[in-house]
C-alpha cells in the first residue's frame, strides 16, 4: 500500500484526486501496486471541486501530509515558486517522494531540488511538469534509453499553440487570438509566461537535461514568444509551403547543446506541422531509432493527472529514477548568435530598381545564400515587401546582415526573419 | 554488469548489436547500468553484416548462448515458431530473462511462454514486437497505466501502409503498389502476412492484451486485408473527404472488447490519416489522458533495435514486467456481426429509376441510415456506381443488407463495402 498526499486541491489536484479514486480498482489489476489518496491539502477546502472525497481526507496545512509518517509519496501541485520549493525540500528531507507538475520551479531551481533527493535517495517525478499526458519524460528516460538523441523539436505549449493555429485558420491578428485564448480559458489574464515562450522554455530545460544529461540550463535558453507573428507573416508562410509554430529545440551539434525557443516555419507536410489547437507534440530524433512523434493534450486536469499518478505507480512499482545529470559540465549550451539555421525574411524595400540586387548583394556578404524570393507586383512610390528564403545561415551573420541592410536607403522599415526548420 | 547474448544474427540482431558495441558507454552513464554482448549464434556466421563484433563472440550454436551461466538476458531474433518457442522456453528454464520481436510467436503460442515465465518469475520483453522503435509497449504498461483504455487505432504494418500510400499518391492499382514494395524490399516475396493483415493482427493482440488484460486472443481478431482495395474505393474516400488505412482496432464497449483489424476510412483531417509511406502510428485513447499518438519507425535494423536495446536496459535495471492477463476470461471478445460502425457502400446499380430509393429501403429496414451519397451523371443503359455513407449501424444487418441488396435486378455488381471511423 502506497499513501498519498496531495498538496495543491486546483485543476490537476482535483483530476490526479479523482483518477485516484475512480481507477484505484483498475491500477491495482493491471499493476500489482496499491495507491491511497490520503490527504489533500489546500488553502480553500470549501469549493467543490466536482471530486466527491471520503471525509478526513481534506486539511489547509501541508505539513499534516508532510509530516504524516504514513504518507509515501507527496504530490506538490501548488505551482510556483514558493512555498512549493519548500514543501518539496521539507517532504524530500522527510523521507518522501515527489512528484510535481511544477515546471517553472524546477527549470529554475530543480538543481537543490535533485540534489536534496539524491542525498535522501529520493525520487522526485516530473511526468507531469512536461506537455501534460503525454509521457514524454518516460519516453527519453526509458522508451529511447538505447539512443543518443540527435534533436528535440516541441510544440509543448497549448496556449500559442492555439493563438497561432487561429491566426492562421482565421487570417486574424495576435491580439484578437489571445483575447478568444482568454475568453476560452486557454490563456491567463497574464499571458507573458505562454506568449512569451517562457514556459516553453521551462518545459525544454527539463527535455534537454533528461535528453543530454545536462544540467538544468534555464537562464541560457534562448528565448522569443510570438507576440510578433503578424498575419502576413503566416500567408508568406502558407505561400512557401510552411507553418508558423512555437518551437522548443534542443540539438547535439559539434558536442555543444543547441537550446532555443523561438517562432519556426515548418513545412506543412511535417507531421508536427498539423498539431494545431492546444495539442502539443514532441519530435525526437534518435540516432538508432530515427524520427519518432508523440502527441497528446499538454494540459487539463485529467491528462496532467495522468501523468502525475502514472509516476506515483512507478514510485510504487519501486521503479526509481532521479533526473541524471551525467554530463554536468561536460557540454557547452550553443551561443545563439553560433546557430545554423535556415531563415525566412521580409524585407520592406522602395520601389526602386536594384533592390533586390542590393539587399542579395549584403545577404551574399555574409555569406547567406538564397533559396526562394517571393516579390510582389510594384506599385509606385509604395513600399513593397519582398520576401526571401535562405538556405543555411549563422545567426551572428543574418543579424549583422539584417543591421546593414536596414541602413540602406532603399529599405522603408526594420527587417522581420523568422527561423525555418527542416530538410535543406 | 549484465550478459547479452542474441540468437539469430538477421537484420535486426545486427541493429541490436551495434547499438550495444555502439552506445553502451552511453547506456552506462545515462542509466548507470553495463550492458556487455556477449555472444552472438546464427547459422550464418561467414557472411558481413557490417558490424565489428569483438572476436569470440560469434557462434553457430544457439545452447552454447541458453547454456552460458553467465549469460543474463536472451534475446531471440530468429522469427517463426520453431525452433524460436523452444529457444525462448528454455532459456527462461534455463533462469535467463528473454527479449524478443517474435510478433506471431507471442500473440499465437505466448500464452505457453508467458507462463513459464511467469513460473520461473522472469521477464519477456516484446518491446520490439510491436511498433518497431515507437515505445508503445511501455506507454500502455506504464505511461498511461493511470487510464482505462477507450480505443486503441493502429497502423501497425508498414508495408500495408506502404502500397495504400502509392495508390493514394499515384491512383495505382493494388498489385503495381504491391511490386514497387517488393522491388523495394518493404514487402517479401510472399507478402500474405503483411498484405492479408495477420501481422497486424499479431500485434493488435500483444496491444489488446496489455490495454485490457485478457488473454491473447489471436484467433479471435477479425481479419480483413488490403487485396481488395481498388483505386476507385481509394477515389470516392478522397471525394468524401476521407483516407483508407488499415487498422488495427481495439475497444471496450459495452463490457465486451472488439479486436479488428481492416481497411478503413478516416477523415483526412484527422493526425493518424497523415501518417504515410512505411511509417507507423499507434492512436491511445485514455479515459483521463484523452487522445495520444504515437509515431516512428516500424521496421528496420537500427528502430526495432533501439526497442530491443530499451528492454535489455529495463531488464539491468531491474524494472520487471510481465504481460499481467488481469482480465483473463472477464471480457468476451465482441462477435464482428455484433460491431457498430459507420459504412461506405459502393453500389454497381443499372441506370434505372428508382434505383436509390430500393437501396436506400433495404438499407433503412435493416436500420442503416445513410449520411452522405455520391450519385455520379447517368448514362443510358450503363452500370453507375452509388457510393453511400451511413451513421453507425451493426455489421450484421449491412451483411443482411448488402445480401438482399445484391439481388436486386436493379444491381449490377456485388455491394463492396468499406468500415469508417471518425465522428458521427
Amino acid at each position: 500500500m502506497t499513501n498519498v498526499g496531495i498538496i495543491g486541491f486546483g485543476t490537476v489536484g482535483g483530476g490526479t484526486a479523482r483518477i485516484l479514486l475512480e481507477n484505484c480498482d483498475l491500477i491495482k489489476k493491471r499493476t500489482g501496486v496499491e495507491v491511497r489518496l490520503k490527504k489533500i491539502a489546500d488553502l480553500d477546502i470549501e469549493r467543490d471541486r466536482g471530486v466527491t472525497l471520503p471525509s478526513g481526507v481534506l486539511t489547509t496545512d501541508a505539513y499534516e501530509i508532510i509530516n504524516d509518517p504514513e504518507i509515501d509519496v507527496v504530490v506538490e501541485l501548488v505551482g510556483g515558486f514558493k512555498p512549493a520549493k519548500t514543501f518539496i525540500l521539507d517532504a524530500l528531507k522527510k523521507g518522501k517522494h515527489v512528484v510535481t507538475a511544477n515546471k517553472a520551479l524546477l527549470a529554475q531551481e530543480g538543481q537543490e531540488i535533485f540534489a536534496e533527493a539524491q542525498r535522501q535517495n529520493k525520487t522526485v517525478g516530473f511526468e507531469a511538469a512536461v506537455a501534460g499526458g503525454i509521457p514524454i519524460i518516460k519516453v527519453l528516460r526509458e522508451g529511447l534509453a538505447a539512443n543518443n538523441i540527435v534533436a528535440i523539436y516541441g510544440i509543448i505549449n497549448g496556449t500559442s499553440n492555439y493563438i497561432l493555429t487561429k491566426m492562421t485558420r482565421e487570417g486574424i491578428g495576435f491580439d484578437s487570438a489571445l483575447r478568444e485564448a482568454q475568453a476560452l480559458g486557454y490563456a491567463e489574464a497574464n499571458p507573458a509566461f505562454d506568449i512569451e515562450g517562457i514556459d516553453t522554455a521551462h518545459k525544454l530545460t527539463l527535455l534537454s537535461s533528461l535528453a543530454y544529461g545536462i544540467d538544468l540550463s534555464y537562464d541560457k535558453v534562448y528565448k522569443e514568444g510570438i507576440t510578433a507573428i503578424t498575419p502576413r507573416n503566416i500567408q508568406f508562410a502558407r505561400e512557401l509551403g510552411y507553418k508558423i509554430k512555437l518551437l522548443a529545440i534542443t540539438k547535439s551539434v559539434d558536442s555543444e547543446i543547441e537550446l532555443r525557443v523561438h517562432p519556426t516555419m515548418i513545412p506543412e507536410s511535417y507531421l508536427i506541422s498539423k498539431v494545431d489547437e492546444v495539442l502539443n507534440a514532441v519530435y525526437v530524433i534518435g540516432d538508432a531509432v530515427g524520427e519518432t512523434m508523440y502527441y497528446g493534450r499538454g494540459a487539463g486536469d485529467m491528462p496532467t493527472g495522468s501523468a502525475v499518478v502514472s509516476d506515483i505507480i512507478d514510485i510504487a512499482r519501486g521503479n526509481h529514477h532521479t533526473l541524471k545529470q551525467y554530463n554536468a559540465g561536460v557540454y557547452k549550451i550553443k551561443d545563439m548568435k553560433d546557430v545554423h539555421s535556415m531563415y525566412y525574411f521580409r524585407f520592406t524595400a522602395l520601389d526602386r530598381p536594384g533592390v533586390l540586387s542590393k539587399i542579395s548583394g549584403v545577404l551574399g556578404e555574409h555569406n547567406i545564400s538564397i533559396s526562394a524570393v517571393i516579390q510582389r507586383e510594384r506599385r509606385e512610390g509604395e513600399a513593397v515587401p519582398l520576401v526571401v528564403l535562405t538556405h543555411k545561415a549563422r545567426e551572428r551573420d543574418v543579424l549583422d546582415a539584417v543591421m546593414k541592410i536596414d541602413k540602406l536607403p532603399v529599405v522603408a522599415d526594420t527587417t522581420k526573419f523568422i527561423r525555418v526548420e527542416g530538410k535543406e
